[in-house]
């Protein structure tokens, strides 16, 4: 295999990325002056060395603690469980989450064997001692991964935090979401959640 | 900005690529053991030192001359001519075409400002005067910059290969394409193009 394939074939090993997409990455690095092929290396060599994964919450950052977690401002009694980082991501572009996080790697499911100890449970049991929030916000799929993750969670923690509050984020129709074009599902707990306007 | 938004950055300007994808793809790189990340990087290592331009036709191989252009195999009295590196690998997957190739960079564009000396038409004359191709396929696309690609290259290949045919791709609709689905520009070169049956 020579080198042009060998890296369309790495290139296909990014999520969302199939053979054509990979072959107009592939040119467009090894064409013209190839900029951004340096700067494409130049980026991978700095985020390996320095990029590490939060040994209180799971996030990525260039310190560990990271960000989040050795940030002051931000409320030590507000927790959020979620399943990844990029739901961390996610939640952190709304600018609105002001507590700490806990990224738990993914899901509890039987189908494909992620057991607890596949999840970053242990970090969270001994968080929850030091931390002793006074709410976890659970912010995780409605399914029923989701919810069994949920309730073991809150059997994992129920007994370090007593008196704490166990939430789930909202669930609707989405903003600008037409309700013909919406599953029953989401009707469903959208009518079931109704509030008064 | 710190590494992991300098990687996100980069991997943004891949083509197709925004910042969702870019951020997904930045955390597949940075999560667990990093195989993909270390595999990128040296295939990018790999692909920059032996990846060239071949210097006849244009195409990008890991020698110069590129594997068509030294295949003793393939006709060389049949030139091919594409815009870019990837026409030429959309034609090689058909394995229908047993000739040269050559790729142009682009198409002439008044618009764009792409005028005659920013194409690989120097190379072409150059070739044509050794290679004396008896028949040249445009395989370009049907476009007002098409059209006048195609147009200037027969005038400058005319004088030095006065007895050769030029050709172009056929145009109708594509195999499976449902008539109305298409647009009407396409079905009029159906129609046009109408063969027995």
């Amino acid at each position: 295999m020579n080198a042009l394939d060998g890296l369309v074939n790495v290139l296909r090993q990014l999520p969302g990325v199939g053979k054509k997409a990979a072959q107009k990455m592939a040119l467009h690095l090894l064409l013209g002056q190839r900029e951004t092929l340096q700067q494409l290396q130049n980026a991978l060599v700095q985020a390996d060395s320095s990029i590490k994964s939060c040994s209180l919450c799971g996030a990525l950052d260039v310190t560990d603690p990271c960000g989040i977690c050795g940030d002051a401002q931000r409320r030590s009694d507000l927790l959020c469980v979620v399943p990844t980082v990029a739901d961390l991501w996610a939640l952190e572009r709304t600018r609105l989450f002001k507590g700490r996080y806990h990224v738990l790697g993914g899901l509890l499911s039987a189908l494909n064997g992620v057991t607890p100890d596949k999840l970053r449970l242990a970090p969270l049991r001994a968080r929850a001692e030091k931390e002793r929030w006074n709410e976890i916000i659970f912010a995780l799929p409605a399914s029923v991964e989701g919810a069994s993750t949920i309730h073991h969670i809150i059997d994992v923690l129920k007994p370090v935090l007593p008196d704490a509050q166990f939430t789930k984020l909202a669930q609707g129709l989405p903003l600008g979401g037409h309700m013909d074009s919406m599953d029953e599902g989401t009707l469903a707990l959208a009518l079931k959640g109704r509030a008064r306007v």
